[in-house]
């Protein structure tokens, strides 16, 4: 039996100040939980999500069918994640689309839709924000922060930020920061949004309209990043979405229409994300992956960067994601051992490039279950 | 002293038949040669260009200090291909933007420009024509055909084609068809260009507009794809433009504003790009691309694909080359050994990525100049 999810909504009045130096007011947060806080309070995991995902992270809700949360085939009743042990908190982060306070939300400041005015925040200001969450819901350490990609990002950012507060941390298929490439992927995506037409400077609401073309662009360049190329060639190879018989070659010859069934996955890739995904927490979220480098005030030593961290560490990383390297983890691995700090590693050879993270691998499953297997509620530190 | 290049065009009546079926009638193509044709009229060599260059390929404009050829650093007096020894022919594709026959020129059956009307033209039409100027150039065999890329497509193909007519082959940094990755990145350009309101189905020349919007996001996609990850890195980094001097971190915290010196670098290429290159044949080259699989009518068999090829061939690629691996030209060399032919292949360790094969990697230009110290003229077949 499926676990059924429960959306809430949690407000705040005290302004958040944020890295950039502004702040934010009266914002919520939208989150869920499975499984019971229990009562020593210390079997709590947190769970921050990528890009395009949410708080809702495991379970369906109530009389809908096919809307399993994003990491359903690892949190659940006896899931590698167990809520029968767990008390797990999906969360989503300031500058979503997804129910927390973001860019098509009142700005209090101007009774308008905040779209373009939103400020930038960051890694670190989501995991503030998280903080504060943690602190309403009672909970003083996390057993565990988990997440992949970005979502990894944050777990690694919450064993700097809040050393005390987190038990161990499982950071998958991410990187201690971007590089020129994965910043340059970003900025011909957002290049794409704000000269649509449509984006209208980022206000777009006022306009009745989306700027559609930008984000199917931006989907699109996202899509070829999160598989590997073997895996595109397995899938699609050079396919014909519908061969013409005329021709030996099988081609209609022509610039526009869809020829190749790559071309026809990656359109509606695109169709489908301009429909619900706000342009805006487009930009923010790119932009939150561009700025995350803790090693920056260290002179770019991350080893500096992560000498106060208390957390055991559990790192994965997936051979053929060439937007997340493993030898961007291993950075991570090798600072934290520069530390003597606790750390497994593994690098699953699986063909699915990044977003294998969040794929039934049965070795990387089981791997994560084992891990929070030895994660016992009672190791309090 | 540098080569001073001449354009020119020639004119050609009778219709080309296409490989989609189409043909293009009265058409002409812009070329240049340099050197001098022997008696034998056996010193040919034939360039064939990639996405975005023409019909220049070597020396200057006269009177014009900035205007080296593409491959001003291969072709000219004492250079790998010598023009002092070898009668070097450059010339410009059908349904490009520089001077050959293209979709800004008028069509004969409306009187306006082609625009999206121009036939779709694939690496074989283009080939045939090349065959054609060579017949008016009173060349029967070339010497050797080369090209890096696209231009080695072509080159790959002029031996499967016209198997008598070459004798040397040398193809560069090149594939023997696109992979799905391939095909997706230019889908995706594709899709920025169509979809830029300024294209106007591609009639965009009526409307006095160009589509800049969308062939800024193409040029953008296209260079990340030319670079290796690590020479992103080492060119850029994660360097700001300018750093703020109010935060520790140096950010200005803005979702538009560049940021990076990797985002200011994109945006000029794709500002320079969307000035001067026509949208439609930016279609058009990147559906040759798409097309080109010669062993697509085998079966998929490359080697039966090349049972007939007569030329001796020199395959280059470079080890960061990720848009067409190494392993890809390998796919080549072992086609061309299943079928006993005489085949040289270089794999260059290189940081540069696919642009690699117009730079000046001093093992890669004498590599070339070796093998064509062996090219003797007199060694027709």
């Amino acid at each position: 039996m499926s676990l059924i999810a429960q959306p809430q909504t949690m407000n705040f009045d005290a302004a958040l100040p944020l890295q950039s130096g502004a702040s934010i007011c009266d914002y919520h947060l939208a989150y869920e939980t499975y499984g019971t806080l229990n009562e020593r309070r210390d079997n709590a995991v947190l769970i921050c999500h990528a890009l395009n995902a949410s708080h809702h992270v495991a379970g369906v809700y109530s009389g809908q069918d096919r809307s399993e949360g994003w990491w359903d085939n690892m949190i659940g009743p006896g899931k590698p994640v167990d809520t029968n042990r767990f008390f797990v908190i999906g969360v989503n982060n300031l500058g979503s689309c997804f129910g927390s306070t973001g860019p098509m939300h009142q700005n209090p400041a101007t009774g308008q839709p905040y779209g373009a005015d939103f400020p930038v925040v960051t890694v670190e200001d989501w995991v503030n924000a998280q903080a504060h969450l943690l602190d309403r819901l009672g909970i003083d350490q996390l057993a565990a922060v988990m997440g992949g990609s970005l979502g990894g990002m944050q777990a690694l950012s919450w064993a700097i930020q809040h050393p005390q507060r987190v038990r161990h941390a499982v950071v998958i298929a991410s990187a201690p920061n971007l590089t020129a490439e994965n910043i340059a992927f970003n900025e011909v995506a957002r290049r794409a949004i704000v000269t649509d037409p449509d984006f209208h400077g980022g206000h777009f609401y006022r306009h009745d309209t989306l700027p559609r073309r930008g984000l199917r662009i931006a989907r699109m360049i996202g899509h070829i990043t999160y598989l590997s190329d073997d895996v595109m060639n397995e899938k699609f190879g050079r396919e014909l979405r519908q061969a013409v018989t005329s021709h030996a070659s099988g081609y209609k010859f022509s610039t526009q229409e869809i020829e190749f069934q790559i071309e026809s996955y990656l359109r509606y890739q695109g169709d489908k994300f301009s429909e619900y995904f706000d342009a805006n927490t487009y930009l923010l979220i790119t932009r939150a992956l561009d700025y995350f480098d803790p090693a920056r005030q260290h002179g770019g030593n991350l080893s500096h960067a992560l000498a106060h961290v208390a957390a055991k560490f559990l790192l994965i990383s997936f051979s053929t994601d060439w937007r997340f390297s493993p030898a961007r983890s291993r950075e991570i691995v090798k600072a934290l051992l520069d530390n003597q700090r606790e750390v497994s590693y593994a690098e699953i050879d699986a063909p699915h490039g990044h977003d294998a993270f969040l794929l039934d691998d049965p070795r990387y499953l089981q791997l994560v279950a084992a891990y929070f297997d030895r994660i016992c509620p009672g190791d309090r530190s």
